[in-house]
């Protein structure tokens, strides 16, 4: 991805809101790049996504990169690429962007993942980045605090964006994991909607409008246009 | 596995039972193909065979492919292969699975599979198909009824019949699993019955007698031999 | 590895400790070499390392190999290796393990693991083997006690040294899970200790020191060093 291995400390910019965007193997990955694009036409935003395997026939990562300069980082840079963890103090990618991070979105979340999450399982890069976060109170009159230490995040939110299909939401345990991650982890649930899905049925289960997602994130960190 | 995406609309037959037959990776799996060809011999009955990777070294795919012209659906079916999911509209596998299937058997049902299904993990095609499935009483009385609407299964019921070492189904989380699928996920299990098992190891855990398997789903359904 | 499939009956020597180590993904798993030289040091014991995928980039695996004669089981040694299982009556690599083992070590343990070994799951050599071992009483006047007969322990200890980042540590379901481990499935924990890691965090989460797990053991099974 680049010539030096990412570390929080040279990519944080005091003042900035840095967003990890994790991407998962929901069919609204499709947003994924319209997500990227539309927060980076504001100032003080940085983007980093985070895209596991199952999400990546979703969207074209080497357009989304070369169109918009952000870092769309994989399993593989944990551990094979050349700038992955080699021996005792070199940096440690999920921990790196846990230390870079204010916000992580998961949108869109699936199923899967969120199972993962109210397990506690970490066996790829979104969720042993989200397994070594804290959990915190998501508390609104604190929100538009930004961390300003450059070398890393204090207090980083988690939202959480659900999206499968009608039958998958309706399971039971979707429910249960759900109360896990609020009550628990403290991670703020917003959605699934109700709309027609890319399975062809129609209820609950579609992730939160991909602009409402957007604008949620503006309205929080009080986020201006650039142009 | 043929030159179109699989969907339930193009697949169902009226007056057909719809059976999805999960294979996993207990070594009982090398009871498969006994229980495809048996189950063949009898009127309305179709089959789709549903492999996970552990599963797969146990019986011999190709063979019970072209021996009885069944599908043994893998999870590259789902993702990589040439009529996999490209854009939106395609069919989705494990929806289109789950919305052609009035029964779906694991059988046999491995300690790992029986564990995500407890947890809701859905990371390969057969607990995708799973995750999409709404939990139904098992109403004896209305068991005969089949689904005639060529496109979509409105009842799906699931059976699992566990196969695993005597240990390992004396664990103590083995219990817990078997009480979240009975009661939450509301699906039927049988077995394990006891007897001498491929690691020589002699007690609680084989699978249900694969001529058992087949007698519920002929008496549950009512079927009648073809000849 | 050998010419032959391994077998609990070939491999225990009456009168040893028989300790399997399991090795996870954390980067504590650079002193399996440590342990496993020092733990040989000492008479009357044997053993096998299990390595998780993940463990593996921590430590060099010829190298231990062929420095101490110890075998390292990957999950291709249960799968696809040329001695792996391949008709009824083979040797199933997880159930012979669990058969030769008195004492397994998971040292270190990742939140990972630990998370699938209260979730039941059992994906990979390491876990299976820990799902089919039933859960006993850790109890000290009995420690001493070795099994002796040469086909199968009869009484197997598990150890659990977890290491993590502290963030890690302190997320909410990791105390959950330790608890499962220790209640329901008798497991004994140890750690993790306070101490500088790897990722630049100080604070709980650093495996117990090498050198006082090989003493537990030492002090465990009265071993004597050979020379
Ligand atoms: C075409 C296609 C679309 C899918 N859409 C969804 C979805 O919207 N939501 C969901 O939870 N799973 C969906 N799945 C299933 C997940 O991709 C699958 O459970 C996967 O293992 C998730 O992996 P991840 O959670 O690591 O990203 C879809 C699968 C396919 C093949
Ligand atoms: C030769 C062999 C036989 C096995 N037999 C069983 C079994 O009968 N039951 C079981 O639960 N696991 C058994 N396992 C372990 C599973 O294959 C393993 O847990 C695997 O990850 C299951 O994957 P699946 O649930 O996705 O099919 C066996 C493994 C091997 C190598
Ligand atoms: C360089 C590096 C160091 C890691 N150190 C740890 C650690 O100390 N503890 C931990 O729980 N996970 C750690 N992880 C994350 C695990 O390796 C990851 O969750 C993996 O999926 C664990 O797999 P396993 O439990 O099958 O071994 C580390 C990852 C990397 C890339």
């Amino acid at each position: 991805m680049s010539t030096e291995s990412f570390t929080a400390v040279a990519n944080r910019t005091p003042g900035h809101v840095h967003i990890v965007l994790i991407a998962t193997g929901s069919v609204a990955s499709v947003k994924i790049p319209l997500i990227v694009k539309e927060l980076l036409q504001h100032k003080r935003v940085k983007i980093q996504v985070v895209a596991t395997k199952a999400s990546q026939v979703f969207f074209d990562s080497a357009r989304l990169k070369a169109e918009h300069g952000v870092n769309i980082w994989q399993d593989e840079d944990e551990w094979t690429a050349s700038l992955s963890w080699k021996k005792m103090g070199d940096a440690i990618l999920h921990i790196e962007l846990r230390r870079w991070a204010d916000l992580v979105l998961i949108a869109p979340c699936s199923a899967n993942t969120l199972a993962k999450l109210a397990g506690g399982l970490c066996d790829n890069l979104a969720t042993s980045l989200l397994r070594a976060l804290p959990p915190i109170q998501t508390d609104v009159e604190q929100a538009s605090l930004i961390a300003d230490r450059p070398g890393e995040s204090t207090r980083v939110e988690v939202w959480v964006f659900p999206a499968m299909n009608t039958l998958m939401y309706e399971h039971p345990l979707t429910a249960m994991h759900l109360k896990v991650v609020k009550e628990t982890l403290k991670y703020r649930v917003e959605g699934p909607i109700g709309k027609g899905l890319a399975c062809g049925d129609v209820g609950l289960g579609a992730m939160t409008e991909w602009k409402d997602i957007v604008k949620m994130v503006v309205d929080h960190y009080r986020l201006e246009r650039s142009h």
